[in-house]
């Protein structure tokens, strides 16, 4: 058999994890790389901490550069390459080399992971000092930007984890922000007690929220810098740095033009082994879907860890092995200043609109023995009435959130009823959680209403 | 009917949380409560937090005291009654108030509570400056010692978590510490390179620790107090202040005496709904043993979580309810220091004698990102090679610990096999991960292994 050749679009998390694994798999196969921009396999969700200058230099968030992969994993790294076409039927795909040369490139199996795109919508993204925060070539720009200019106002549009990590960045510069945000809460899909947490966490640390405020337009001045966004109606505030962070988009047209399926949500469709519809043709991280492992339904949950285990596994597969990613639960943890705030599966509102019967209760307990000084945690917990399985969890507080949202993560994954839950065997220690964990107090909680009703 | 009577002996963790629990469900339940010392309801595994200076005031560790139980929840809680004598065919129990006054109370259902004592055996254990840190009225007195007495240098026999934490919080007095281990590891049922993080931790802070070092006597002088504790064959350490952490053994006895089936490992056997061998009898807590669910087996794990669950099944079938107490996996987390360190399930040895084949891995990895300073994570994961089962899991390291623990109890507790691990979604935001978990490397060593195999 000649030799077998892996070609994978995008150099990012899902793309040089599916390489690697690749790589690991089958030490002969002939593995190319194809990544539009300059910098391959480095940490997205670092960027607002270089932002910030927490991470003083944006070489600590590449985790391995284009050398390491060519020299120490001879895997074929090919930087400023775009991809603009797929052939499915001649299995070779066309690339653009620094934006002008064409090049066509055969495959045996194509793993695509051209990741996601801001989703921008508004007149005036174009305006010089409008950022993104998207990826590290984008983010470097707006450092450099702030370090050069020194902005004092900054206006983020869009208050996702990415809009929340942003500000408390630009606050921790000495800047005054002001946070856009289009519906009637933070972070989308969070309930409104917890929502209510991270408002007054933002308020603390003296970030202006406008909520209802959908941003129309961002006006500008001569030399084609933004001045001010519009919102609402009629509403406007001066800036002299806009950040986009309304979400992003799967790039999927790609795929689409290659005739490879897409899913409802707008994503490449994939099975578990992450073949896409299309035979030797692969999918993996912000391009693809996800299946919702409490819906059981394809979803689009655009995350680093996702992307990672999708592209280990999409690697493992185009390499000859037998990977399977079965799906998510939605677990997702972030950094608001002091406020950790996390979630797993599904809120009351998603929850009904799947067709269970949900039922929800909030507690507030303490991240430790309250006489060393425990930190308030406030939890929901969310179930169906029908069948008393455990459908979703959230949780805000100053200390221990993220590691026990991945406890009520595991019960998603062994689809725990409550009454499984009451007595679950948890650490316990003054420094760390109370006698009774606020889970198992939540738990029991819930517990108390599913006998009462 | 009548007027029912629940009687329970002790007053601590499991037999207050009995109390409560009982008068939930049945507000015109007569509840006595027979308490042999001076306080209710405290926070065990808070002392050393007490004796550290931490926690200011004794009554800090108390969640409620005697006169709230007897004032806002109608139960009978009498102090100073120690129990002689069960008679389950009168359904009587005999006690004596105040050490002279003899008492007789009749039940319909009784809980037994009676908690562990420390596992005492040497010459000298009298002697004024010998201490225990197993119950509130002993650590008071230690306190006072300490404050009064200014000893510099203590001598420690055992090196369990209660050995450990007081270490640490007499360290923090200022105090030299000796610890004599009469086996080759701390922390018993702690794996190799586990415990090997743990001694570094107690050097690094000054505490000497000698192992296999079995303490034998301990030598007074002419005011009785103890002046030096003779270990093995000939060794002896001076000390002006003993504290003894070998471990405590169930208060079965009183059970025993009056027919009640005691386990092979010598505490009180209980089902499910804590019920004993006889008929209205339960029993919670550390007098009790508990089924552990990984091996199935009834077994002696004495602790502050599963003392308060116990307690609270029991009382809510003493009480005519229908609760149930499956078991624990064995989950422990404590603090030696900076560092913190958990296990949860079998280690390697454990789960060989209990006819598994297990194989285990070690990695490490770190608590954060590594670019925002994370904390090395020692994880080390043990497995049955003959269903790819999880039996076990042990962690150490500076943060985030405690609750990644409970990620690999809940594995333990929906009996997932390491095939089920690779890609389970757990929260990740740098600052509190890295985008592969620590359990998930560990987890895909672990299938490696189980591949290559």
């Amino acid at each position: 058999m000649p030799q077998q050749r892996l070609v994978i679009i995008g150099g990012v998390a899902a793309g040089m994890s599916a390489a690697s694994r690749a790589r690991k798999l089958d030490p002969q196969l002939e593995i190319v790389v194809l990544e539009k921009g300059r910098h391959v396999s480095y940490g997205t969700c670092g960027l607002p901490y270089y932002l910030s200058g927490q991470v003083a230099d944006a070489s600590e968030l590449v985790v391995y550069t284009a050398e390491f992969f060519r020299e120490k994993r001879s895997i074929d790294v090919r930087l400023e390459h775009e991809v603009t076409e797929i052939e499915p039927g001649r299995k070779r795909v066309h690339a653009l080399r620094s934006r002008a040369q064409p090049v066509v490139v055969e495959y045996d199996k194509l793993v695509i992971a051209t990741g996601g795109a801001p989703a921008l919508d508004i007149p005036g993204v174009q305006l010089s000092n409008v950022f993104t925060c998207n990826d590290l070539a984008g983010t470097i720009r707006l450092r450099a930007f702030i370090e050069e200019q020194r902005p004092r106002r900054a206006v983020i549009v869009g208050s996702g984890y990415i809009g929340l990590e942003v500000a408390d960045a630009l606050v921790h510069r000495g800047m005054e922000v002001v946070i856009l945000e289009r519906s009637e809460s933070v972070l989308e899909g969070i309930e409104p007690e917890i929502g209510e947490r991270v408002e007054k966490a933002l308020h603390g640390h003296g970030v202006r929220l406008i909520k209802n405020a959908a941003a129309r337009t961002i006006s500008g001045n001569a030399q084609g810098g933004a001045t001010a966004v519009q919102y609402g109606a009629g509403g406007s505030e001066p800036a002299e740095l806009v950040l986009l962070a309304t979400g992003i988009v799967p790039r999927s047209e790609l795929a689409a033009t290659a005739g490879v399926r897409i899913g409802r949500t707008g994503a490449i469709a994939v099975d578990e082994r992450m073949l896409t519809s299309v035979n030797s043709i692969y999918a993996a991280g912000d391009c693809a879907e996800v299946r919702h492992l409490v819906t059981g339904q394809p979803t689009y949950l655009p995350l680093g860890t996702t992307a990672n285990k999708q592209g280990r596994v999409a690697g493992e597969n185009a390499a000859g092995g037998h990977g399977r990613f079965d799906g998510v639960v939605g677990t997702l943890v972030t950094q608001v200043f002091d406020l950790a705030v996390a979630k797993t599966g599904l809120n009351v509102e998603q929850a009904r609109a799947h067709g269970f019967q949900p039922d929800a209760v909030t507690i507030t307990s303490t991240s430790r023995a309250k006489y060393i000084a425990g930190k308030p945690i406030l939890a929901k917990l969310v179930w169906d009435r029908a069948t008393g399985r455990l459908l979703g969890c959230q949780m805000a507080g100053e200390e221990g959130i993220a590691k026990r949202i991945d406890v009520a993560a595991m019960a998603l994954h062994a689809r725990m009823r409550v009454p499984e839950m009451l007595h679950l065997d948890l650490s316990y220690a003054p420094p760390f959680a109370p006698v009774w964990d606020p889970l198992l107090i939540a738990a029991n909680e819930a517990h108390k209403k599913i006998s009462r009703s």
